[in-house]
């Protein structure tokens, strides 16, 4: 059986200070990435700290895109959870590391909802 | 360095129908679950699907909770982002187990943000 979903957690470095600070142009990004990767926005809300970072999530037909920023550091946390066929969660996660003028990503991707009957997807730990 | 955060991904399989099917129940679950795990909520946003299924995001302070359904399935995918050490997420993931009247629960836990001139949390890979 296919896994219900693929969820990519992506570590963006060397990112704009100025844009991951910015509430309003993180929520546009994000907003377009969703867009650009084919997926269809449902809700969104995006919120700002002080004295800085931004956190934010946008909830798509598909399942979600959410970032945590740290702009002290240029880093900005991305995870894309992506369901169905239309939509590639690493096209998300390429549009958003060049529109913060990152330097890096790394990520990793892990297969969701591989129902029982089958192998669990994940192992069970525990700290 | 201490990493940023702590992501853990959560498969809750087994879980009853009408609670997975119930936008309202799911947000005050998962409300609940940051609250119980300590955690500062700042903003939230469920979404109900047709002719089943819920979406949604609890923005914490300490980062966030997200929830995709699949009640015809018993299943729900969960992933809970915490920062700090105040807030466990493992303990939101068995609230929302406990909650959901689960019989399973498997999950995994990454660390989020090592910041360059570490060797980095994830991988990077593609597909």
């Amino acid at each position: 059986m296919k896994p219900l979903g693929r969820h990519v957690l992506a570590e963006i470095y060397g990112c704009d200070f100025e844009i991951l600070n910015d509430v309003k142009r993180v929520e546009e990004i994000m907003v377009n990435a969703a867009l650009e990767s084919g997926a269809e926005v449902r809700e969104y809300v995006f919120h700002k700290f002080s004295p800085q970072g931004v956190s934010g999530v946008v909830v798509i037909s598909e399942s979600h895109l959410a970032i945590h920023t740290w702009p002290e550091l240029g880093y900005a946390a991305v995870d894309v959870f992506t369901c169905g066929d239309t939509v590639n969660p690493w096209d998300a996660c390429n549009f958003l590391t060049r529109e913060f003028g990152a330097k890096d990503m790394a990520a990793q991707e892990t297969k969701r909802g591989i129902l029982p009957g089958m192998a669990p997807p994940l192992v069970a730990v525990n700290s």
